[in-house]
């Protein structure tokens, strides 16, 4: 079956990618240009990861759609905030809709090219912050999808319930080239080490007993 | 309370609009180019029936994404069926996921202008061929919108179980300038007619005894 994969260029989408390999599916990645402040390296990472995996790679720009959208992590919005990823401050990041327009748009995309699955990335490390993250929004959209096309594309998210610790337990497992992958929300080609999505790739890996392979500038 | 209207330039649109107007609401109405062979002349519809009712008229153009989207509405896509509304071939027109991306893009819109609320015109006259017009998606959306946004933006819409005839009842009775309305599928100005749009346009305009003000080819 093909599928159609939502690859951020972040360790958790390239690790959904994986799994959508291993399982069989025909995967088309698409990569979202917004206007972040760190999407132009999340996009190089995604390019690089699909490169990598011999798969497509499809960039949507909806920069021109979410000027004026509310978000510390936009290009005109306010700072970074560091720290720990759960604490409030972290909520400042959140992208208005942002899940919504990404599903939203694969399904169209996916339904236009025969493709009967959409996967996203979203899994229980966001779900304290983002509501388009939580399982709540996940399966109405799910829903939505499903009647939205008459029951011709499937929106998946194999890791709605799992931490970063067990996407990198399954992706460190199967091949995953986490060096290619960019998690980083500030606007600077490496990471930076204290931003709470940093934060939380570095605990993923502490916890695994692995050594992140990124570079860091703290 | 502000609330964001998907103003298309048709006669639902335009309708719903009024009655969020009649319901108090301060609108702004955003109309989509999306690429289908009418969108030039339902945009320029919209904004006209967003300037006589003295509210901010916004263009989001998504055309770029929608490319490749598979549908006879599209400027790329086959001819336009002629005929009743509900048969077959008018299942030719549906643009995949389009009013999930609608639905999201306003949520993402409202969320960011402090808009607790986007309105939509879907109705029952719809439901047999677009498969996001019907209840089941209506719903399963309202929910992921409202999730989403952490209920910060609900989903509207007021004629989700009415016909045209019965939009046309409130709307005629309310002042809407439905000479303003752009209805018909055909990349032409004048309205054909006779494609399956015209045709439950006018039956609408006969059911309830009235001259539909807009000009004709047929």
């Amino acid at each position: 079956m093909k599928a159609i994969v939502s690859l951020s260029g972040g360790m958790d989408s390239a690790t959904v990618l994986q799994l959508a390999l291993d399982m069989g599916r025909e995967v088309e990645a698409v990569g979202f240009f917004y206007g972040s402040k760190h999407n132009k390296y999340e996009n190089e990472a995604a390019k690089a990861i699909a490169d990598h995996c011999r798969i497509p790679f499809r960039l949507i720009d909806w920069s021109s759609i979410a000027q004026g959208f509310r978000s510390n992590l936009m290009q005109d919005g306010g700072e970074i905030p560091e720290g720990y990823y759960q604490a409030t401050n972290m909520s400042l990041t959140v992208v208005p809709a942002r899940n919504l327009i990404f599903a939203s748009i694969l399904a169209g995309i996916a339904w236009s090219e025969g493709a009967g699955e959409v996967w996203l990335g979203i899994h229980a490390g966001d779900h304290a912050i983002y509501p388009d993250c939580r399982p709540g929004f996940f399966n109405a959209m799910s829903l939505a999808v499903d009647m939205g096309t008459d029951g011709n594309v499937s929106l998946r998210a194999p890791f709605l319930y799992d931490t970063k610790f067990g996407i990198l337990e399954y992706g460190s497992k199967h091949g995953v080239q986490y060096q290619l992958t960019r998690t980083c929300y500030k606007d600077q080609p490496i990471a930076c080490g204290k931003c709470g999505a940093c934060q939380e790739r570095l605990e993923a890996f502490a916890q695994r007993g692995l050594k992140d392979p990124i570079e860091y500038e703290v």
